[in-house]
């Protein structure tokens, strides 16, 4: 636990200039820049009680976290989100420095803008804004509300929110509700919440044959037709149909590697390695029973290996989703869909603990040059994060 | 062409005594180590009219080769060989040192025994016997009599016989018949005479597709599916089922690379190379529109290259197959099997210009440890050469 940082040199109440301090921190993952030092300065004086996390292991680099909480009661209302960014990448590709948060046509720009600096500086001007108003009515603060930032989400994620929810889990702290500001908006704000996201598996298939000389093909037993095979058969069908929230499983071909440099030789093994993304009708252990019976189909010896990056999750229409569309609409007019589409995100670890969903800005600048988002966003989604932390504690828990 | 040789210091009538000359030159491809020297010293005293012939091409290593002729009257029978050797490998896994020449037990040890010193010196002892002979009888001799040795066949083969060749019809020079004495016997001496080889074509196929993150593969074109089916495609039946003198046709493929490290993202493009080894039904643009048939079943976009190491050749059964067989079998007892089995030979380049069969010596410890032939095997391999040099003037040409 810090104690009480210094006051921010910024106001905490306007999300433009949060999200212009967090970009002036070259976070670029798992680089912390100064940026959950950003978010104590904002949160502090608010009354949170902030928990620096720095966690570590062998082999990975050691990572910062920040646990801020107002209030001890329950239900407990969480904000998740990273301040890491991905790197800028080439900085010609730039035409405004990337850390430098320069405002340009009624947009901020710079790495992180929309992944998910942006958001995460909505979510503190929507929390700055909703203690003042409720400080204003003289009445008893319900429930708690809590920040939950990692620096660890565009790398590795181990020493992450994952160990942040251990952390929490030993110290008997409970997430009741639980909304990440990932950039869910394919278009326009309103447009998209994230109810669940597909798990991924990624698999290392190794076929094993004899070596030998292709002029004498029956001394050897030459891997690559039946890995050839395998790979048609894996890949002839789709896995599913998709579901109601979701769309279909989806498998990928990654790589095939065999390294055989000798034309008049016959190898002794092949490798493939193929990527799973799927829905709420398979575990990893169904995939791989899946896998198993088309690799049988074809015979011969192989190996196969895996690992899981997560698990599908889903949370179903209710009270939480419902309190974020309500939101939504109500500042941008529109409905959004409810969409369990794109890569993993760490709600994929957050699930096991409370109800989550995600919704942020608008994403078609993540990861590239001139990121940025409009003002007018930022705007509307500290509104939009405003009405959640009002109506939240009359809907969950 | 160089001047007639010092004598040798060996009987060149005596198979074993050249072929342990032959052996202590440590001729390792492409090197020649003093073994064309030998030949020399053993041929010009007998008459035969020696070129040393050196070619080198930018890039490969200069190689010396040897034609050596007796007589200019036609019809000119060739033998052909090469007296460069593959390497010994562990020294350790030899019992006797492989460039020692030493006689154990009624064999000859040594590298080269019989890939193919030892058959080179069976001939040169044949016609150094047969000249002999001819020169007691008073006879006028038949024909010409000619030595092609190259010392680049166990290497790229480039500065070797097919130069030797070029340099022939550009002088004029006719050959009528060969024996080539590549090791064709698999166990015992008069099993097998090689009256063609497959050939064998090296195909390089790149499959292209569009680069992606594997959670948006609506953005990307994924080629690994397309390849495996590609690859399923021209191993799922065979090319044919052999013919009255070849074993069906053989593709196998050696390699499939795709080299990406990602686990999250859809390669641009894969690649898999195969070798075919062919009979007389193809020809490398006969296998070509058969793989391209295959490949455009399939469909997407591809790049098939090629290179052809030697077209598939026969000598059918007639004049010159049945000379040498008549000869194995007069001296063994045994009718030796016409085959086109096994690996490529000079011979593919030497058909282009005669007729041309392949018989030597027991190919079991050939490019082993410990490589060595019978000394029996070798004086009733120098009967049959002899016997073949005897007829072989009223049987061709
Ligand atoms: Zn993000
Ligand atoms: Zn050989």
């Amino acid at each position: 636990m810090s104690t009480a940082a210094a006051a921010p040199s910024f106001d905490p109440c306007d999300p433009v200039a949060v999200a212009q301090a967090l970009i002036r921190c070259p976070s670029v993952t798992p680089e912390d820049g100064g940026a959950l030092g950003v978010l104590e300065a904002a949160l502090a004086p608010l009354g949170f009680v902030c928990h620096r996390l720095r966690f570590e292991e062998e082999g990975t680099a050691p990572v910062d976290n920040l646990y801020a909480r107002l209030g001890t009661e329950g239900p407990n209302f969480c904000f998740a989100g990273h301040t890491d960014v991905v790197p800028p990448g080439e900085l010609k590709g730039w035409s405004i420095d990337p850390f430098a948060a320069e405002i340009c046509n009624g947009r901020l720009y710079g790495r992180g803008a929309v992944d998910m600096k942006g958001a995460i500086a909505a979510f503190v001007a929507a929390a700055a804004r909703h203690v003042k108003a409720v400080k204003e009515t003289g009445d008893a603060p319900k429930g708690s509300i809590s920040l939950l930032i990692t620096g660890d989400e565009e790398g590795v994620a181990i020493n992450g929110t994952r160990k942040v929810l251990d952390w929490l889990q030993a110290k008997g702290e409970k997430l009741d509700a639980c909304v990440v500001g990932e950039p869910t908006n394919p278009k326009a704000l309103g447009d998209m919440i994230k109810i669940g996201r597909r798990g991924s598996m990624t698999a290392f298939l190794t076929v094993h044959g004899a070596q030998g000389h292709v002029a004498y093909p029956h001394l050897a037993d030459n891997p690559l037709p039946r890995l050839a095979r395998m790979l048609t058969a894996i890949t002839a069908e789709p896995l599913d149909a998709g579901t109601p929230h979701f769309q279909p499983s989806n498998l990928e071909l990654t790589t095939i590697d065999v390294g055989n440099p000798a034309h008049n030789v016959i190898p002794a093994q092949g490798k493939a390695t193929l990527n799973i993304r799927f829905n709420d009708l398979h575990t990893a252990d169904t995939l791989l029973a899946w896998l198993r019976e088309r690799l049988d189909g074809v015979g011969g010896s192989y190996e196969l290996d895996h690992f899981v990056s997560g698990d599908s999750f889903l949370t179903p229409p209710g009270p939480l989703t419902e309190l974020v569309a309500d939101a939504a609409e109500r500042v941008t007019g529109r409905r959004p869909e409810y969409s369990t589409t794109g890569g993993t995100s760490d709600a994929r670890f957050i699930k096991n603990f409370c109800p989550v969903v995600e919704f942020g800005l608008v994403g078609q600048t993540m990861h590239k040059v001139d990121e940025h988002t409009a003002l007018d966003d930022l705007t509307r989604l500290t509104d939009i994060y405003g009405e959640v932390l009002r109506n939240v504690f009359d809907r969950i828990g």
